[in-house]
């Protein structure tokens, strides 16, 4: 087992009805701003819930961040803080929304100049201005981790965040949102929480027993639930263990003490840059023909994931592992995920080529927890992909 | 899944030579009380190492923290606290050292007259003086919760107490201080840690899939290291893994969400009262038996248990459920865990007497998930450990 520090200060509130506890939990004589996306929780109700709850609270409201939150667009509710002396931040929304929100707090108390620099120099943040979320669709586990990825089109810039004051204050998890949620975006949280978990366990064997079996265990409830919560949003239980998996996925734990990958996400971030592809799917499409050609780093790892989660007892190590692979595109199928890149986009051809040249700008060439993905790598496992 | 509510805001420093670490973690400009126990720190070179990290510090020394941590010796910590103007504590030891510490801290910034109340009227403590630790000894997973249980003998009460406020600010894991300590100590440990988990995950279904699957993998992991490390405590990836199953035990993780149970405890204490048997091995004494009187409450978890850790593929329900009993004992067994009161006294023919009469005086009549065990349940119980 490797070194490691692990701290989680987020409170969680988990349950039906939990939404009601905001009244208690955001400071009484804050001035809050209520952070969301598109809308959509002025459909589920989730909207009137958090009013109703706040309604003795001074409160204002910033609506419309993006999917892939913009910076020019978390800008403007910086100033807004600025302008009205807000002091809680309150995301109400997805991965995305909390994301974004994780941006507002950094910037809002950012002494320099130019808050751009947060994500161009990799500022982390060691205190934010306090905010909370309530959770709405279960996928990248943003509701718990410190850490956010930002979108600036405008120079066609994607960059990671973070730092030890970006913490939610509490993050309020009730399973019930699940129900209202379209399929498309189901398919997605529990492809996106399997996917963070192979990225931190499908390495090689470092004597993290516990750890290895805390990975397995969200990935066997996923296999458990993934299905049902699919067929029948509004089974409560099914949509209790896909939210709870998905926040223990990338809350920290099961990555302190192990070696961690990444790779799937770096290549497949370029195929949502180039397609407009889901973060979710592009995971699909990349992993398995990621661990095919890092098939010999990963075979102990791959093997046992297949024992452990899938029950594959027969055939030989290699023949287990791959099996395993198998089993995993399977999984992603049951779940309506196609995994080939040419199910996405007709005009797939050269897209190695400029995932290769993407990894050569920038100067990537030892990702993955070998240090061997390059922009050969890349390349190879993009045209495996096709 | 039940509602639930969790928060665990402790720093882990988890490693090999992390007590270093205590340079940056104590707050350079505290004054530290440095608390430990009978003086096993100052022989397998804790002491040293920690000296060594906080010599830049301001540091007092309180020695002699009991194994049942005393009222009587805490109560002089707080005074030479307040004598001294000490703003931080560190506890260097075990689940005593650091229970008591906790008591310290609560006491330090207690504002009543009298700190036994903390005690006797249960007051939660939401603020105490900081303290972080030093864990020497993997058992209770008192380095990352909040709760302490703390001795009167004068007057022969054993509380409870803990608080939001209790949490240490940081706790530091060395897996290398195992292999010093005595092969009855590490039985301890892991009896301790494996019933911990089974007080949390022995009770009935509730569909807190994950959870369960994270009870499972340490019981697990301890199955499978728990003879490793007995056998060569010097083996460090089998101490780091005990070490964090016994973390990870009792930390809160696995219990929210879920029924718990805690009366193998409860009636396991009065045998260390009345004997004065290691806590472990009174959990071991009374486990057992405790499944074999709540049978028909219990045999849907304890035959998932049975499959789950023990692989038992064959049989009823029910009796894949006994198998799992046995199962248990014989691990016991395997870490040279008598399971048997009369393999400690001879004098226990009045016990399951003594212990009814015990419950009928603090007037527990509903102890355990169901809330069915009181006097008559637990003197059964005992009679069936003879």
């Amino acid at each position: 087992m490797l070194n490691f520090e692990f701290k989680n200060p987020t409170k969680i509130l988990f349950g039906k009805d939990q939404i009601a506890a905001l009244a208690k939990e955001v400071p009484a004589q804050s001035k809050v701003l209520l952070l969301y996306g598109g809308g959509s929780i002025k459909k589920n109700g989730v909207y009137d819930q958090v009013k109703k709850a706040l309604q003795q609270h001074q409160l204002l409201e910033f609506g419309g961040i993006e999917p892939n939150p913009e910076y020019k667009t978390l800008m403007k509710a910086v100033q807004l803080i600025k302008q009205e002396g807000i002091d809680f931040l309150l995301a109400v929304g997805g991965g995305s929304v909390i994301d974004g929100t994780k941006f507002i707090s950094a910037a809002a108390v950012y002494p320099g100049d130019n808050s751009w620099d947060i994500l161009a120099r990799g500022i982390r943040t060691e205190k934010g201005m306090p905010f909370g979320s309530v959770l709405t669709l279960p996928a990248t586990g943003s509701e718990m981790n410190s850490g956010a990825v930002i979108n600036r089109s405008e120079i066609q810039e994607k960059r990671t965040m973070g730092g030890p004051g970006l913490f939610p204050v509490f993050s309020i998890l009730d399973p019930q949102v699940v129900q209202s949620l379209p399929a498309r975006q189901i398919q997605n949280g529990i492809t996106d929480a399997f996917t963070h978990v192979l990225e931190q366990y499908l390495t090689y064997p470092i004597g993290a027993l516990l750890q290895d079996r805390f990975a397995e265990s969200i990935l066997q409830t996923l296999v458990e639930v993934g299905p049902k919560v699919q067929k029948d949003p509004s089974d409560y239980t099914a949509a209790a263990n896909f939210m709870w998996c998905c926040t223990m996925a990338l809350n920290g734990l099961i990555q302190k003490g192990v070696p961690t990958d990444w790779a799937t996400h770096m290549i497949a971030h370029e195929l949502t840059a180039l397609y407009g592809i889901d973060h979710a799917r592009t995971l699909a499409i990349i992993a398995p023909n990621l661990y095919r050609y890092t098939f010999e780093d990963k075979k102990e790892k791959l093997a046992q994931y297949g024992e452990r989660v899938w029950n594959i007892t027969q055939g030989t190590l290699e023949e287990k592992a791959e099996a395993a692979i198998q089993k995993t595109v399977d999984f992603f199928h049951t779940l309506e995920i196609k995994t080939r890149l040419s199910d996405y986009t007709d005009a797939y051809e050269q897209t190695a080529d400029i995932v290769y040249q993407r990894f050569e700008e920038r100067g990537w060439k030892g990702l993955g927890e070998r240090k061997k993905i390059g922009p050969d790598a890349a390349r190879r496992i993009v045209e495996l992909s096709y």
